[in-house]
């Protein structure tokens, strides 16, 4: 296996390394007859890209990808799709100084170990360049599930370090560099940002992402259940620590008579559950919050070891995100689409049959 | 698929529902030659029996396991291993008021939508009474585990709703009815949950588990990482609703100076990894952390609606759990085991001829 | 894994040895909503039964079904299905003489060379009983594709050694002992079997089987092509050496002209292809033949070795069949329902959406 | 899933269409470690190639393979490895007058029925175009079976049409343009197949693969047999119609006293078995032979329907195989490698630690 496959019947393959010549993915199992083309992935790459702003990593990928096989006169085929970007701005020498030890809270250490044999340039394959064509594939289960259900998904950021950021105008995400929903505070967070890559640190972040217009019914338990699969693929995105649905570690201190959604004919009365009651979609918004830790390479001196287990120092240079929370939320709304993509076939494949004479109260118009 | 089957090597299929005649699984994939007998797995399952305490439900099932195949002069022949469980003590009687109508907080709603059917005599399939098979074929993993790497698994609870629980002394975890790695504050927690059992409520918890001797190298990248499998298996327990690894959510305000952990020749100077650096383990201790929400089960009466979608309201009699947390504590010790067990044979497969000189520093004698 | 699985999205896991307590199985995604009963069963269990002519092996085995979860109020949940058989009628000592060598042929050696311990009673786990409970899943199938599609699944054998055996009356399989489609030459097949059995040596056969109602679309280019998958669920049967989709090892000396079946707007010209164009069904009745090897559990003496590896020979007595393709045909048929049904859900999953005008020529009313 | 993959650990996921920008695959779980470039992937992919011989399909490619990922300073890193083969010499007008038809035997009809669309360009994805990237991947998995065991794969062609072709002289495999093991006949067979090609006719093959030095234990009974997924992966391949195993449909005539492969000090007494029994190597040679049919693509005019459904002839131009069986060698070659490599990392996976005293008789030296 090794893991480089997400996904059962919408499954995505990822290949690649930061340096190598390219990175990509196969998309397998996509229907048939959508429209589709570099057009429609373009965008969601070009959010993710490094090199947007002065508070992420100044590596300048154009991240141009090209669609190899699976599409028709412009519509997919039903057959694999292959997605593929080109490393072109690859700075070896940046990584230089760390081929012989092991940066603390990175790969480095376990990829020797489990393999023997590691790739150093750039973090290899354990590098966030991986999520590339993550989101690449997610741009065409997005396109897929908009046009079959109305599913919209977005992100934003709500918390840097210990600063929280507001989450109350979503108009907002595409008009800080922060991908935060709100116009509050963003002076604040731009000089909080250039005082804490001066000092070269790094800080975590936290992550909010919902998918609205779920179809009700969506997740295969016991194991497959819906949010089972959006933690896996989430904390499969690096760098991240934590994963919450719905009201999450805020459940702790609930009380059932609160936490407990109730029903009514208009729709649930709330959404504690995040959308996702014992592992099935309910129709109302999934809700995702992510922890990501602080960047793991810094440019302040730390102690290791080297490949023969003797002390030594660490101190990375080179480009680098202070906060890689920034440019995950895209990765992370790809990740989503990609569990609800291969939920929706799933759910289809055995259930297509069904049908309920329950009204969908997640849909009711007064909603 | 359907979804009732965690692991790819260590392949555990679940079948059962809480009423019907019986509950089990098929593990298959287990190494041949160990020594294996029912007398290695009843402990456990007696842990997480329900009946155990008065803050428990009051169901009275024996969880009687029985090997029906897999095992030959009590030695595992590396074919199927069917564990079985009767139940026996089920009132059905006790359910008859939530048939028309669905619990808020609970799977009913959602499985009627999904399958157009749904068994609700005790929850049917959402039934936490499915745990009872994945604790059986945990201790199949954990043997496997301690033998081959003197893995050591065991968890407690560090939260009941508001209530803060110590973990300074795992030798009392036996020695309350809370799973509590303490002897601080038993008698208050106590009085805690008798106020709340008879106020007919219930309340969340917080679980902490973690598994030592894990050796370096398991995890495979990028999305069967170790923590994403851990993600997915500790999700898929019935009412988690958060995870995570080492600092968790405490990442976010962290600066990375702080949340790296330094490398020495006598070990890791920290854990806040939680045992896991890229997806795969660092041979530290793999620490976890869940979220678990208050039962939906109550007492109160609560809004819902009828099949045809009217409103109606609904107040569930009969056993219950007022924490479900409480009885989660073998499930995700369980769980940790099984998703080590399928990545310790993972690992071998891929990796199985690799010889690395440096030191496997977690290992060290003076740790 | 283990390799005990057999399906994608209708996944059946089986479990049991010849002699242990039960042996059984767990279908999981099974479409809810079908009616279901071990009465839907049990036919297809006792036509594969053993001891019920004397031209078989004479271990009297009840075969009686037990259906343990997954189904209520005689409808199937969608949840995980798991059919019990309990063994009731083991001769252990039969077996005895043979725990200390390999016998030729069979799988003893191969077990313990992998294994390193072997079940050696009955065979264990390499046992042809553990057809029967894939007999009880295909049931389940049958069921499910008859009333989906109108698909009909029938099988017989085609020659019994170097006898042929027409196949001009499929009225005639359940009344002689062979199930074979012709009243033609069975007092002389009695006769010849007799006098095989007699001889204490066995023979080979070749068994037929098709699928007709099969909707044109099923199979996943390129690996899961129907074909493949048949090929893979016909050759894990036990004995089976050899197998032929449509005009199979014939191919081989025709001309394209001739191989090309020719389409009409009333339908195929012919049916060389079996069926199955590019791994995707045509419509056309699939068509399948196996080859079966001559039982390896014979009377006559053979050469072999011991555990120590010496020299030894091995004679083997108790119940034996003296040709078991006479008992494979049902379970040729469970197996074809078995890739037949997990395929009708892997094509709806990707294609439920797909519309074409192009007339279905396989269901014109001409043919 | 829509198939496009083959394998657990030694994963492969196959991309492309025959006249697409590229075709390829991405191979995950290979073992790290292991020295590798395109030098040692070509060469098959070299024997495989159009244009070598008159009486193979005259389409000039040079399929040149291209490493995107995987490989470090020439060693595999343990991560996917992507081979890229860039498409140059499409004549997409060859194929011009069968956009509106489908070719009897071809995959035209239900690639149409089944995605709703299809690239009529040579063949699409049911092009044997795409068994290239197959034979890439299967380099990789030769290299490291022969260098792990000493595993050896060879085939040949043992008919074409109705003429037998003798296999007594391996060495000659690579002197004449039929992958004959002989010197015998190939004038002749020469002269057969000019005929052949300018009668506008195909014809059928009969293909034979083994493989020595195979592990005693590979396979994964019941389903998982190692026969069993050798026939999925070689039913896989175009035009395949049937596989046979050792003796394989001789076995139909043959006594149990003789098919029975005796076992002595020595070695085994004969092959029957093919090298697998109970699905599990014996050490032997795994022997397999293979039909395939006619090529469909043939000049003689044949009967079809159009989209509409109304009858239409087809005749096909452009540049054809009249026997696909020739070039069919080296991919029967690599897809048994692909096999072979994905059970050893499943065999050593669950079966690592066992250790038999019984000798491996296969392996003996007298043999």
């Amino acid at each position: 296996m090794s893991g480089s496959t997400l996904g059962e019947l919408f499954r995505v393959t990822n290949f690649g390394e930061s340096h190598g010549p390219a990175i990509g993915c196969v998309i397998d199992g996509c229907p048939p007859g959508m429209a589709l083309s570099e057009a429609d992935i373009q965008p969601d790459l070009d959010k993710r890209r490094p090199g947007t702003s002065r508070h992420v990593t100044q590596r300048n990928e154009p991240d141009v990808v090209e669609i190899l096989s699976g599409v028709y006169q412009g519509k997919t085929t039903g057959t694999p799709i292959c997605l593929l970007i080109r490393n072109t701005d690859q700075r070896s020498k940046d990584y230089g100084n760390i081929a012989e030890s092991f940066r603390p809270g990175h790969a480095d250490y376990t990829y020797w170990h489990k393999y023997g044999i590691r790739d150093p340039r750039g973090g290899g394959r354990s590098s966030a360049r991986m999520t590339a064509p993550m989101v690449g594939a997610g741009a065409v289960a997005r396109k897929w599930l908009g046009e079959a259900y109305g599913v919209c998904i977005r992100g934003c950021l709500t918390a840097i370090g210990e600063r929280e950021i507001a989450r109350d105008d979503w108009a907002q995400v595409g008009s800080n560099p922060f991908f935060a929903a709100t116009a509050q505070g963003i002076a604040e967070l731009e000089a909080y940002m250039d005082a804490l890559r001066k000092s070269g640190d790094s800080v975590g972040a936290r992550l909010y992402v919902e998918a609205s217009g779920v179809p009700v019914g969506l997740g295969a338990p016991l194991f497959d259940k819906l949010d089972a699969d959006i933690a896996k693929a989430m904390m499969g995105i690096n760098a991240v620590k934590g994963i919450e649905i719905g009201a999450g570690f805020g459940c702790v201190a609930q009380r059932g008579s609160e936490h407990g959604d109730e029903l009514t004919p208009e729709g649930f009365a709330s959404n504690h559950a995040g959308g996702i009651l014992g592992g099935i979609a309910t129709g109302q918004d999934v809700a995702v919050s992510l922890a990501i830790k602080p960047t793991s390479s810094i440019r302040l001196p730390r102690r290791s070891i080297d490949l023969a287990g003797a002390p030594t120092m660490v101190e990375t240079h080179g480009r680098h995100d202070p906060c890689v929370g920034i440019r995950a939320t895209p990765i992370a709304e790809a990740m989503l689409a990609l569990v609800l993509m291969d939920h929706a076939l799933r759910h289809r494949a055995q259930c297509g049959d069904v049908r309920v004479l329950t009204p969908d109260i997640a849909r009711q118009p007064s909603r």
